[in-house]
């Protein structure tokens, strides 16, 4: 059994609760939020606190934090015996380095609260400054999940960088469709099978193999069309960028 | 039974020939293209020819072409009693006006010839120029698919343009995604369970409501950690581009 003490409420915290309290040999004695407020969504199902020197004893010290209050609450963590990871894809092992066990354990998922998720194929990012803490960080995850990864903090912050990309701004191109469906009167419904099939054909293919569109094609005519056709000043710049990037990335010039 | 004689070999005329082969109540009776080539695929599953005065009487022909070749292909078939319908996102129903019977015929979906696709959810764009024509057209897709829009030539051209958006934009950054797993020594299906969080958020939440990530949370230590972090300047350009694109889209200021 691997006891765990949980630091923070948001999305990441919630999701771990509800993974580990699915484990067989996990347990979260505790969860740890600076306010009251957002330790609400734990109330009843198991002791909470707002006070950092209530901390129970714990194998692990997970802090699912804001990037900015890492390092400061690590430091309220010195006199722990348990290891203390934390689970941002931006921040070094380095934020903890003052702590004598340290570790990092980044899921590589979106996380909204209201949104359940199947965590059985969640990549877990691991690093630890000792190899027997790497060890305990791996057997959480394994607990959760079959999807693990050692990486460094360098391959890390690269991997979060990426994520951005595939996640963050994926997500705002499927607003922009959402908007362009919105003002002609058709259901953003009629764009998910291509979503779903986009987002499906790469785990069957390189994306640089299966690059599809106007852009690639060189297909200078339908290009200047849409360009005519988007009437808002911000996603022509984006249309005309990203039609420049798949064209420099596939060597085709217009 | 509609039978139907296909125009062309490229991708969508090789997918509608086997969503069509595989349904009960239309006969695909000949495949047309202009060179020899293309038409390989199709040899010995049913008559081809290169010649368009070879065309036997269809029901339905299906003009599977380039955008560019529709007008002129279309004018090849003055003469024939079936309807003429394309199969282009971009091009309007004009392009067919000289014809008696006209149509558009426009599944919404990426198609690569070497992946499969399960038809049953694609939807297809219909529209007619006489009202008969389009139950023509409704029968058709209905053999195929249950997913049905009658959607003009103008919402046809809005919808074209957002699907470059949702799906060959996408895939442009999922590849940069895998640029930077490469570039990092780090394999590309670490990303991909986000990638199909990503895309099956949107089909149980508006993307306006599940926008995350450092643009839409004001995070200005991560945006500037990425930026330097990436070393393409194309890629910055489009960190940068998007991040204030969410920004403004979000009514967030930096």
């Amino acid at each position: 059994m691997i006891n765990v003490v949980l630091l923070g409420a948001g999305n990441v915290a919630v999701h771990l609760f509800r993974a580990f309290s699915a484990a067989k040999n996990v347990q979260v004695k505790q969860v740890y939020n600076r306010s009251e407020k957002g330790l609400a969504a734990f109330n009843g199902q198991l002791p909470t606190t707002s006070s950092i020197d209530e901390l129970v004893d714990a194998d692990v010290y997970i802090l699912a934090l804001r990037d900015d209050a890492i390092a400061e609450t690590a430091a309220s963590l010195r006199q722990k015996e348990g290891l203390v990871a934390h689970t941002s894809g931006a921040v070094s092992i380095e934020a903890l380095k003052d702590l004598p066990r340290s570790g990092v354990f980044y899921p590589l998922q979106t996380f909204s609260k209201d949104q359940p998720l199947n965590y059985a194929n969640i990549p877990f990012c691991l690093e630890a400054k000792n190899p027997a803490d790497l060890d305990v960080l791996k057997k959480l995850a394994n607990a959760v999940s079959g999807n693990l990864y050692e990486v460094s903090s360098e391959q890390r912050k690269k991997l979060h960088v990426s994520a951005v990309f595939v996640c963050n701004f994926v997500n705002h191109l499927y607003a922009i469709g959402e908007d362009i469906c919105i003002t002609n009167r058709l259901p953003f419904e009629i764009l998910q099978p291509l979503i779903t099939e986009t987002a499906a054909k790469v785990t069957r293919s390189s994306p640089r193999e299966v690059q599809t569109g106007p852009a690639v094609r060189g297909d200078k005519g339908t290009i200047h069309t849409h360009l005519e056709l988007l009437s808002s000043a911000e996603n022509k710049d984006i249309y005309q960028l990203l039609t420049h990037a798949i064209q420099t990335f596939h060597g085709k010039k217009l």
